[in-house]
């Protein structure tokens, strides 16, 4: 049903919608907690405001990852739910980095709607809210995983993935310290550190891990598979970066702030590459700065020394060593994943 | 080695202190994370400045409660050394939560020094500190418990506890809603619910929970503990609000804000019950402003009931109660368990 144009059939999808229902539900109902009218209700709010709303993507690779796994078999109805459900939890996932970045970043919008933490009556509550997104994930793999022989491995696996990405954030924010804006620090290397860790493991490598796990594999066999998905995780990245600047609002659903944050952004480095001695004195005085005037100025910079052009052929380049790098792998229905992967991201506006 | 007076002997306590520079020391060379110099660094100082400096209660509760189980048996060195790592995963459970709630409550000092997000160059990089916090908790628990029959039950457990706190913030958060204070929404019942969730179960349930895992028992079995405990925890929790407003800064450690934040306090509750129409009135004026002239007007009403008196007759009846359910246990050795604890909260002034 999944190609590898990265398309979910329309069947798995409406499947895979439908589970949100159910999980939401029995989150609704947990005994490990007493609920009141208001808790509950806070809650279901909470859920609907920030999980369901994003591209679900990462959530889509897992039922998507699966099915190719088993390569075409009919998938069981138990089958659908629980990759959906494992699905559902990297959304969870996501809404709950998303909604403690977005109080970080001081951000305004998020998938074209306010910030979670913005609307008035929500404020710093967003924090402890993040902190039930991630918690749900626990109470949703207890109740339909506990009895799996890959139990251990999965909650093992959120962990890790969780730890990583947290780690990632850390030297995301501390680079760009306030008060120690410092140019000179801003590398490739760094750049890499930071999303591979921030965005590469959750985004890419977690989906496949948990398909492959419920597939019955011990992930310690798929380094290799875990390899490819987090070079593919950093080129997302650099096309995040790239939407950032050069994206459309609309169908990014976000407005760019990264040039006025003094983000260790791929098009930063890559023009600190590409600049002259002239240049890079405006990057200097311009990057990093709140006034409309000074993000212009780095704009122009990057209209100038054709930053567009430099993320094609990086692009283009990107999409060359991956497609290698997949074909190299033994199994066929491994390469499926990945390509399928692949494609819902190669030249993506959104 | 511990008594029932609640004190740990002083060579338990030292190996305690000493595992935490072991923990910290793997933490740091974590492999499932490239660290740089500067993020090493900063992970050392945000430890150093959160985990260890409270009275570590909760901790040195693990030890003890498991020495007791023992019966007096002399515990092997690895058992002292897995007991005090499973007493830090909770200091650092503990941390956790304490970084996170200076920051929703805007919170000025802990432990007597300034609160962590307070510091210059750390800001809002404290809910991300917290994040990692909480994420260490399954590092360390992966590196010594993922051999252990206990291991799963012990990550549940804490997964369980932490939805249960987190809970519990969500209807304290919700409750103090700005914007819509309603003193006549505060009752036993509701305050019960908060403390029971916030705070019974990490302080009080989950340190001889972990002590009875490390023991080879089947938490399923000893639903009479986690009650008796999470009795306790409301009694501790009481203290806490007397202590907020009566108590003596310089030993708590911080100035109590509880009458100015609107707090659902054990106090406050009490005092709508005693008060006369008058009194009341007083109270829906005055309470939950930022004025120090709204908070002398509640603390003179406080003194014209006698709150202190209420609270110590509270104390006592608490004191009996939990006593006569502690003998009530079958084991002689789970009794002195519970009697420790208790003998470490009684008549506290910090």
């Amino acid at each position: 049903m999944a190609n590898q144009n990265g398309t979910t059939s329309p069947d798995l999808r409406e499947a895979f919608l439908g589970v949100y229902s159910v999980l939401k539900s029995e989150l609704l109902n947990d005994t490990a907690f007493e609920w009141t009218d208001d808790s509950r209700q806070w809650i279901e709010r909470m859920l609907d405001y920030n999980v369901p709303g994003g591209k679900l993507n990462r959530g889509l690779s897992v039922i998507d990852s699966y099915k190719l796994l088993k390569e075409g078999k009919e998938l069981t109805e138990d089958e659908v739910f629980l990759a959906s459900t494992l699905g559902w939890c990297i959304e969870w996932l996501q809404a709950y980095f998303l909604v403690h970045d977005d109080i970080m970043d001081n951000s305004h919008t998020r998938r074209g709607q306010p910030c979670w933490f913005r609307l008035p009556k929500v404020g710093l509550i967003a924090l402890n809210d993040g902190i039930i997104l991630r918690n749900h994930i626990a109470r949703i793999l207890k109740k339909h995983f506990r009895e799996k022989p890959y139990y251990v491995d999965l909650i093992d696996l959120f962990n890790e993935v969780e730890f990583q990405t947290a780690s990632g954030q850390m030297i995301d924010l501390i680079t760009t310290l306030e008060g120690e804006k410092d140019l000179s620090k801003y590398s490739l290397q760094l750049h890499r550190r930071i999303v591979q860790y921030k965005t590469g493991y959750y985004s890419f490598y977690l989906p496949v891990a948990c398909a492959l796990l419920m597939a019955g594999e011990n992930l310690d066999n798929h380094v290799a598979v875990r390899n490819v998905l987090i070079d593919m995780g950093i080129y997302f990245q650099v096309q995040d970066d790239y939407l950032d600047c050069f994206g459309d609002p609309e169908k990014i659903g976000k407005i760019g702030t990264d040039i006025e944050d003094f983000k260790c952004s791929w098009l930063v480095v890559k023009a600190l590459e590409c600049c002259n001695e002239e240049q890079k004195k405006i990057l200097f005085v311009h990057y990093g700065k709140a006034d409309a005037a000074d993000v212009v100025k780095v704009k122009a910079l990057y209209n100038d020394i054709d930053l567009k052009g430099v993320f094609a052929e990086y692009e283009n380049k990107s999409y060359e060593r991956l497609t290698s790098s997949i074909e190299a792998h033994p199994s066929k229905a491994v390469q499926a994943v990945l390509k399928s992967f692949l494609g819902k991201i190669y030249k993506r506006q959104k």
